[in-house]
């Protein structure tokens, strides 16, 4: 039987806030809960049926796990029909590596949900490391975040920083913009480390990191469309960049 | 004055078979109209405030539009908070184009109104003029596609059928297809005219296209996700073939 306090807690990481206040935020569904046993983060609790507990009770170990009825799940989930198993997890608390190698992405006030978890989970495809946030993106231990990673939230380091001040600390690192008159892609080399910086949906990078870029390059366009989705085109660059 | 009758033929709008049986779909916002203005789309009227059709009032000539107070806006349109202007506008009924040249992009299922609406922008990006979809594909019509497309939806031919008659009908056309044993794109030249085909979210190709596929190419993964979102995928493809 789950508390009425747990259920107005769970629900209550729903706001960000609140998320924050504790450093906890939740995870769920069968394809996150696997991702999430594989990663080192901390599980605070499971809440699983019968039928997900069977399944995984191999892995669950030393995992804190509580069985409840599916109509409980109903109550602290955030999906319209939910899934078998929901977990509270421990935000992590980790300052970005003092030397970072390869290419790091930086993001300008990312805003949808659905391209922030979309980009991290382009991160985690490239191999790339860390993805590091100005303070005013999206949240990404927001639910949509989450989802939208596919589980890349749980093996690609995600920070929020000043960027400015950031950046500028990071001597010797190459920073990469995107511009309308930037340089080709096709034909664009970097160099490690360095920096790809993405702009916010609609206004684009802020003048204030554009002034910081070493480089502006460009995907070309052959069609009229005025410009591309924030997380395909970073998935374009990363592919042009690192393959 | 706007009509009881027309608010809630407006709002019936949002249902897609409602939609369906009148042929009609909603624009809305500043952008969104500049685009539809500017295109051969047939607009029924427009619902505008003061503001938004003095601003644009040398592009109104012979189309109809209603001037509303901002509150009646509010009770016709999608959004939470509305813009200064809505549209119900004629959907075009037209066939597929006979002879398609250059490449076609054909979605098996895609069922995210998010990645249909960047699919179509990314279509418009790199010049291709057909999107062509699987009846169980999301409609084209419904405010979350059109939104996602930022106005491309105007420019590119989106189409229904169902694609597998369709594809064996198209004898002489290279089909592409996606797989994890595919080519890798970075080596592989497509030849005109061709189809790239694009898979659901979660489940990929459907058994019955990928039968269907003369070759199937890859996106080089270099880290650990399993796969990247449809639309990410669908641009990195077509950039690499295309450019």
């Amino acid at each position: 039987m789950i508390t009425k306090a747990q259920v107005k807690h769970i629900r209550s990481l729903d706001d960000k806030n609140y998320r924050r206040q504790f450093n906890e935020f939740v995870v769920e569904g069968e394809k996150m809960l696997s991702e999430v046993l594989r990663s080192g983060f901390e599980i605070l609790m499971i809440y699983a049926v019968d039928e997900w507990v069977e399944k995984y009770k191999s892995e669950l170990k030393n995992k804190p796990y509580q069985l409840i009825p599916y109509f409980e799940l109903e109550k602290i989930s955030q999906f319209k029909t939910p899934n078998q198993v929901l977990a509270v997890v421990k935000i992590p608390v980790a300052a970005i590596p003092s030397s970072l190698s390869g290419l790091t992405l930086i993001l300008d006030d990312i805003r949808d949900p659905g391209n922030l978890g979309t980009i991290i989970r382009i991160a985690d495809w490239f191999g790339i490391q860390n993805v590091i946030c100005s303070i005013g993106s999206v949240d990404v231990y927001g639910s949509k975040v989450i989802q939208a990673t596919m589980g890349s939230v749980f093996r690609v380091g995600v920070f929020y920083t000043d960027l400015k001040s950031y950046i500028l600390s990071q001597s010797g690192t190459q920073v990469i913009g995107t511009s309308l008159m930037g340089k080709d892609i096709r034909e664009f080399q970097y160099t490690e480390p360095a920096f790809l910086l993405i702009g916010n949906e609609s206004k684009g990078l802020s003048q204030e990191l554009e002034a910081l870029c070493s480089d502006t390059v460009k995907i070309p366009q052959l069609g009229q469309a005025e410009s591309l989705n924030a997380a395909v085109a970073t998935g374009i660059i990363c592919h042009a960049l690192l393959c």
